[in-house]
């Protein structure tokens, strides 16, 4: 008789955008001519920059020419060029990593999902309340408990370590998704010296660290002195430069992380996780890896850095405008999100249906994230700058006084 | 402290082709200048045909145009233009399934590995000895029990279900990887009413559908009566039309599959799969899935059926070869996998130094699939004509009287 793995029956019912996806279904279909504007899904607007395309074409090219096919990659932790180019990348912001270090992924989502595979069930997995549901629903599916460390108005939604609280897996995101908030070199130390303490293991999220455009901020936990010895760091091109739809990430595990064995001993995080992708992926797609490559050469940087401008743009209209209303908000400096307290004292998901039915204006609710969630919004700059114009001139009318 | 997931340190030391690398790679720097053939790891060498480069190309321009860019997939499960193209391809050969139970993937290394995540550890899996070692490793990596059914000498290496042992979970595939056997319709049917008889689910991979050519064998498990009810197919591009490299696959999951919850109730095998890949998966990249899309265009499959036919000239000529050297093996008609017993009786590593060291020819251990691959051996038909020839010559000389 063939069980469910039954932890699956402990996750929420619906995963939130598959419920936003339902509701906007609903309203188009109830009124199809309507312009709704989409603020909501952490997705991208503007298309691939040419230096990207040029390179995947290029590749593909290859693909099809005998001499230059490419099969099975030899490791399917990622080809040299590209795993060269992250470190590069990183060194350009002053953090040294090795290339050996650089595993490449079809995106921070798989990574982030699957990393829980080389865990045992027995762990405290220590998650900032609001959090990206993946960090959450994968480890409920994999049984290990979970526990809240709260973000919320009184710290600006940047939650600290609480000492006298015991954790073996903590996951932090900066620039946070949801809440836009980026924790400073100070913050985040304080978390790296945490994690010592409880020798516990930081998988750290850096989906966002192209937003950050402080020299102050921390881009990656591996500014922090002591984190290449407690973090993972996870990072994708999907906001970076626009690859939500071409599926590219990375993550990197320094050398010297271990966890323990059941008798205690050192294990090499490194080994174990290169086991688990050696045995259930099979690497990314090669036109991908160079179109990945693509973005980290000058011509790439400086169209992808223009099109993070522009996104950026978008996040100082939406500041301003909530500014004028006098509506409190973390996020929209350093980070595409801008999360707010919903108005008129409502609840997220009611806010959610309020603003699709009264300004058709799709967000998300920040009750989708975890409990200190609810009662506030998100809302993403990753529409265009005209679409951005007119959804803020729709939310001033529905939310002014 | 964190803790690792102890089922790792039940794993064998290393995985089988990782192990072929490191010697082949020892072997070429002490001896760089020769030429080495390649008949080891199921890896392809033709390139992608004019069809599928072309559609890559054309979906990775409209990646770099605004009104066609594609970010995020709504489902993550594949887009509808794929999914249709695999279900009007199974009615090509006589099958149906619904578009819907068509489930995109990255390829079925991947959709093999992590579909364990859905069952409890508490389950049984049967899997055939000798067999692709992903399903082992990811069933040890779950913590669940191993049991082997044996493919041998005796039953032509296609193993038979033992009405007197039980299994939650089968793991089937044909045609076989490694041995190249294909199983009838009939023994296809005695699994299904073996799985039924046990409440069990079958993992059906049918990576090498493609090289049947006889109309009497099975190219899915869902020509089979009942299969519906027990079984999932996973299935590949890679081999069918080169994507090794490329990345791409699709597992069929019928609606009306069931698991048991832990309380003995039915339990949607489909709405667990999709919740898993929900949150551990983002889709497939768009220009990946636009040149699977073009496999299955007429065009394509003319091209792709053209690169299958030259490996199986290959494969012929391999059988000729063992023919009239009086090896036995099984393989090489309907599957581009030749399995042979080692000459000299020596052993499949031994043989694999020797074949190296003497005729520079790489192949791949039986042992390296389970213990009833000792003393047997694995040859691909995925190199070229001309080094198809070249190594069976080197061959006969190495094994001739």
């Amino acid at each position: 008789m063939a069980k469910m793995n039954e932890s699956f029956l402990s996750l929420k019912k619906s995963y939130l955008f598959i419920e936003i996806g339902k509701r906007v279904r609903e309203y188009i279909a109830a009124h199809p001519d309507n312009k709704i504007i989409r603020m909501g899904i952490g997705d991208v607007t503007q298309p691939l920059v040419p230096a990207v395309v040029e390179a995947m074409k290029k590749a593909a090219d290859e693909m099809g020419v005998k001499e230059t096919f490419r099969g099975y990659e030899d490791s399917g932790l990622g080809y040299d060029f590209l795993r060269d180019a992250v470190r590069d990348y990183y060194k350009s912001f002053g953090v040294e990593v090795k290339s050996a270090e650089v595993l490449i992924s079809d995106g921070a989502k798989s990574d982030c999902g699957n990393i829980g595979d080389i865990f045992s069930a027995d762990n405290t997995v220590l998650i900032t309340d609001p959090a990206y549901p993946v960090y959450v629903d994968s480890n409920v599916m994999g049984g290990r408990k979970v526990i809240f460390a709260d973000s919320n108005e009184e710290n600006g939604f940047a939650a600290m370590p609480d000492k006298n609280v015991h954790a073996d897996i903590i996951y932090l995101c900066s620039p946070n998704n949801p809440t836009g908030s980026v924790y400073t070199k100070a913050q985040l130390k304080e978390w790296v010296d945490y994690a010592i303490a409880n020798d516990a293991v930081i998988i750290y999220d850096a989906a966002y660290e192209a937003f950050i455009s402080d020299p102050e901020l921390p881009r990656s936990i591996f500014c922090i002195e002591g984190a290449r010895k407690c973090a993972v760091e996870i990072c994708s091109l999907s906001k970076t430069a626009g690859f939500t739809g071409t599926r590219c990430g990375y993550t990197i595990v320094p050398e010297e992380l271990m966890l323990k064995t059941p008798t205690g001993e050192d294990i090499s995080f490194y080994q174990l996780w290169t086991r688990r992708q050696g045995s259930k992926f099979n690497g990314v797609s090669y036109p991908v890896q160079r179109a990945a490559e693509a973005v980290f050469s000058p011509e790439g940087q400086a169209q992808c850095k223009a099109v993070i401008a522009s996104y950026m743009a978008n996040a100082k209209i939406m500041a301003e405008t909530f500014d004028s209303l006098g509506i409190e908000y973390t996020g929209g400096k350093n980070s595409p999100y801008i999360w707010f307290k919903c108005p008129f004292g409502m609840n997220s998901w009611d806010f959610f249906d309020k603003l699709l039915n009264e300004a058709e204006v799709v967000g998300t609710p920040g009750e989708g994230f975890g409990k200190n969630g609810d009662g506030w919004f998100r809302l993403t700059a990753f529409n265009t700058l005209e679409n951005t114009k007119e959804a803020m001139e729709r939310f001033k009318k529905l939310c002014g006084k």
